[in-house]
Parts: C-alpha cells; sequence; structure tokens
C-alpha cells in the first residue's frame, strides 16, 4: 500500500493547501467564525472524498488546480454535514477527528454557522475561474453538488438517520439510506472529474458505477470499525449506532457476511473502472483500502 | 399604496407557486423533513426580497420565469437564515410568521436540516436552464449568492450579532453588522435583476446603491417596529434585542433620530434609480414602503 499511501499523504497536503486559500480570515468578532472555520476543517481528516476527486480528475488529465477545488468544495460539505451531525440536537458527539467537536470546542450558535458558512464556501469556490475557465462547467459541477447534497439527497440521508432510531431498518432501507447520507457525496466527488474533463456520458456513468459501490463498501467498513474498533483508534466515538437502536450493516447482516459484501462491492467497484486501464490503478487501490482501513 | 399593495400580492402569490414547484415532495422517513421544508416557508412571509428581485428584473424586461425563480432562491435563503436564526442555540424564538417556528412544530434536528437543505435547494434552482439559458449567467448567480451569505457576508453579520449580546456597538459597528447580516442578500436580490438580464456595469452599480440604503432603512423600520409593535402585529416576538442587552438603531440614535435617517436613506435609495425613469415606480413605492409598514 505504499504507493497508495504516498499519494494520500500528498493529496492530503495539497487539500489543506488549497483549503488554507480559500478559507476566510480576519479579526473583529466574526475572528472566532473564521477561528472555527479553520479548526474544524484544518484539524484532521483521511481527505477521502477529496482524494477520489482529483483522482478521477487525473484519469483525464485535468489540470490539479482544477480539482484541488473541487476535492476542497467536497470537503467543505463533508465537514459541513460533520460539524452539524455532531451539534446535541442531532448526534451530540464530543470527539471528531481525535479533537472536541465543533460546539465543544466553541459553542453550539458557532457549530451552526460554520456549518452553513463551509456550505456557501463550497458553492463560491466552484463558481470562479480558477475551478474552470468555461462557466458552463462551473454550473454543472454546482449543479451536481447541490443536487446531491440537499432536500431529495444527503440531507434526505440524515433524516431516515434520525428516524431510525425509532424504527428497526430491513437491509434494503440501510443500503438507501447509506446512498444518500454518505453515497451521494461519494458520487458527486467522482463525477466531478469527469465533469471538469466534459468526458463523454461513458466515463460518467463508470464513475458514477465506481462510487455507488466505493461509497456502500466504505460505509458497511465503517460499521464494522465501530463495532470493532476503539475511540483512540477512529478519533470519533464508537458504538453509538447501536447503543442508540439503529440498525447497521453489521447488526443486520452479521460481521462475516458483512466483511464478505464489503469485498464483494470492492470487487464490482474495480470493475468499473476497466475503461481506464492502468490510469485507475490508485482508484483501485483505494477501493481496496476500504475494506483493509484501521480507522 | 394601492399600486404596491397589488403588485405585492400578485408577486407573492406566483413566488409561493414558484416555491411549491420547486420543494421537494414525497413520503416515508424523508416526508416529515419535506413537510417541515413547506411549513416554514409556505406558511407566510412577506416575500420583500423576492419582489424587490422581480421587480429590478421587471427593468429589463426579464421574463418573469427566470426572476421568480432567482427570487425563490433568495426566499430559500432568507427562510434558512430565519429558521437557523430561531433555534434555542440562537435566538431561541417561538413564534415566526405568526406560527410556532420550525424547531416548535418539529424538532431541533429537523430544523437544522431544514435549514441546510433550503440553502442547497436554492443554488439547485440557480443552476437550472429555467433560471437562464446561459450557463454562464447562472454561474454568475450562484456566485453572487455564495458571496452574499458567507463568511464574508451574511454569516458574519450574525456572528457579530450573537457576539453584541456581550458588548456594546456604537453606531458604525452596528450599521456593518445590518449591511452584512440583512444587507448582504438585499444587496444580491436586487442585484439578481441585472445579472439575469446581463446589464451594463452603471445599472449593476445603480441597484446595489439602491438596495444598500433599501436595507438599512428598513432595518431601522425594523428596530423602530421592534420598540413600538405588537407581537400580533408583527406575528414574530418583540423587543428581544432590547432585553438581550443588544444596541440597535433606535437605543443608539433614540427613536426619532433614527426614523429621520430611515427617511433619508429612502430618498437616497430612490436617487439611484433616476436612469430607469418611470419604470422603477414600483422600486420607488417599496422604498417608500420600507419606513411607513406596520409589519
Amino acid at each position: 500500500m505504499t504507493r497508495l499511501s504516498e499519494a494520500l499523504r500528498r493529496a492530503t497536503d495539497s487539500v489543506n493547501e488549497t483549503l488554507e486559500s480559500v478559507l476566510p480570515t480576519g479579526d473583529g468578532a466574526e475572528g472566532r467564525l473564521f477561528e472555527a472555520m479553520r479548526y474544524s476543517i484544518l484539524g484532521g481528516g483521511k481527505r477521502l472524498r477529496p482524494f477520489v476527486a482529483i483522482s478521477c480528475a487525473d484519469l483525464f488529465n485535468v489540470p490539479r488546480d482544477w480539482s484541488l477545488r473541487a476535492g476542497a468544495a467536497v470537503e467543505l460539505v463533508h465537514t459541513y454535514s460533520l460539524v452539524h451531525d455532531d451539534l446535541p440536537a442531532m448526534d451530540d458527539d464530543t470527539l471528531r477527528r481525535g479533537q472536541p467537536t465543533c460546539h465543544v470546542r466553541y459553542d453550539e450558535a458557532t457549530a451552526i454557522l460554520v456549518g452553513d458558512a463551509y456550505q456557501s464556501l463550497a458553492f463560491e469556490i466552484l463558481t470562479t475561474p480558477e475551478t474552470h475557465p468555461d462557466p458552463g462547467v462551473r454550473c454543472r459541477l454546482v449543479h451536481a453538488l447541490a443536487t446531491a447534497i440537499g432536500g431529495r439527497g444527503m440531507i434526505s440521508g440524515q433524516m431516515i438517520d434520525l428516524a431510525a432510531e425509532n424504527r428497526e431498518l430491513d437491509i434494503r432501507e440501510i443500503t438507501r439510506l447509506q446512498q444518500l447520507k454518505t453515497g451521494a457525496l461519494i458520487g458527486v466527488s467522482c463525477e466531478a472529474g469527469a465533469i471538469l474533463a466534459q468526458a463523454p456520458d461513458e466515463a460518467h456513468t463508470a464513475l458514477r458505477g465506481y462510487a455507488h459501490d466505493l461509497g456502500l463498501a466504505f460505509q458497511i467498513a465503517d460499521d464494522l470499525l465501530d463495532n470493532e474498533g476503539t475511540e483512540a483508534d477512529l478519533g470519533k466515538s464508537v458504538g453509538k449506532d447501536v447503543a442508540a437502536g439503529k440498525a447497521t450493516f453489521v447488526s443486520v447482516l452479521g460481521a462475516d457476511r458483512a466483511r464478505r459484501q464489503a469485498h464483494l462491492l470492492v470487487d464490482q467497484a474495480i470493475e468499473h473502472l476497466d475503461m481506464f486501464g492502468d490510469k485507475a490503478n490508485l482508484l483501485r487501490d483505494v477501493a481496496r483500502y476500504m475494506v483493509e482501513r484501521k480507522n
């Protein structure tokens, strides 16, 4: 896994630089907002979504300057969803990426505003010429992101997840929940490369297929880690879904079947990459890493 | 004021129709989210922002189908900011537009997600061809909106407002706070018409100037109503800023000076419209209405 871990490390550095450059700075009363915005997004995170965004864009030789901004946008959205999800009224989490959550370190009002501002910033950076010279491409990126994360996408997944505390979901329902809650954003992360490259429809379809299977494998692996990992390994609370009576892939399928299912999904994800040949080797590594990661 | 009230009524109906058509529908676990999204935005509201958006677009004979979508986008953003602002961790309001606030009628988690989904939906509808056939124009709309409402715009205003409970602001600071908190969104509402029309720079400058003065007059009038109006007239809680020890235009200037200042701003706002001749009469009426309204 040296090739992947080296590429991940370099991508993380570049994504962090891009985020640094787009985050607002300044003092005064809003200085606390800007500080909290930096705290929650620069303090850690695996940067998996920007990494797949960059790696998918690399398939088409999209300039890194462009794909890094698309990657920063999806990371901003991902972090906004974490900051809001961690609020007392939602999952009430105190630990995230190994640090106190935003509302614990600052306060609830600040955490609400930080999430809101991340979302706007994601759309702001997608619409500047630095992201792509063609405004039609920028517009398509915004549309893909807004659709994926809105009331018919990620937010629906969050809502179904909240309701899941009160009733038993079956495997079909859990799959749908996770496709919305985490899959939709992973999907747009992957497809952003094809949008930036104005690639043909087959490429979009292939990357959507890859993202679909990758997202589900990622979530099953997350449930397995939540079942078996420790807070110290993961940098976040563990066992909370089970304690809250929420069905997970592991609670419904059992750990063994869940693990086999994750491996099957990884194989499927990799098959979607056939048309890209060796250029897609890193994306194949990422898929395999999903089921091997320890955090 | 018959011309204005008739135009406002017709615009409200059209904006509501547009909102109805873009809000997600469906049942299942996310049905509660969709229901709450309809509850907070369709249950009332003066629709002043969409009205100025449509009226500014009318100056350039922009098709109503386009300007109504831009108006719906700013109303979605405005309502998202109200729903989040009303949360217990923020202003903790129980009454809005004459009805229980979203978190009171539903719950806090739902209210957080409703606001998040409104924001995404605003950007989603701006990026479809129904809003404008030229993707460059759509991209410019998204950029203007995202910049106005983000960490350097509306959210900064919210953050300064939160901090204002702990210290005395002077008139310069209150003006800046309000320009960010309410002025930035009114600004983009007005400028959207010029963007949709691909109007020359002078038109943008004039509408920005109009919006600037209109926004401040609106806020001073709001402070005066908050000082003198009743909950029944306004459909929201009154006197909260003063009770929280927050400085307002009225607490710093006194009611008489604040009223004179508002009238001065209205005159200034109207002067910015000279280049548009009689076509801008409704916008002149709106400005005058700012200081005459009772709710």
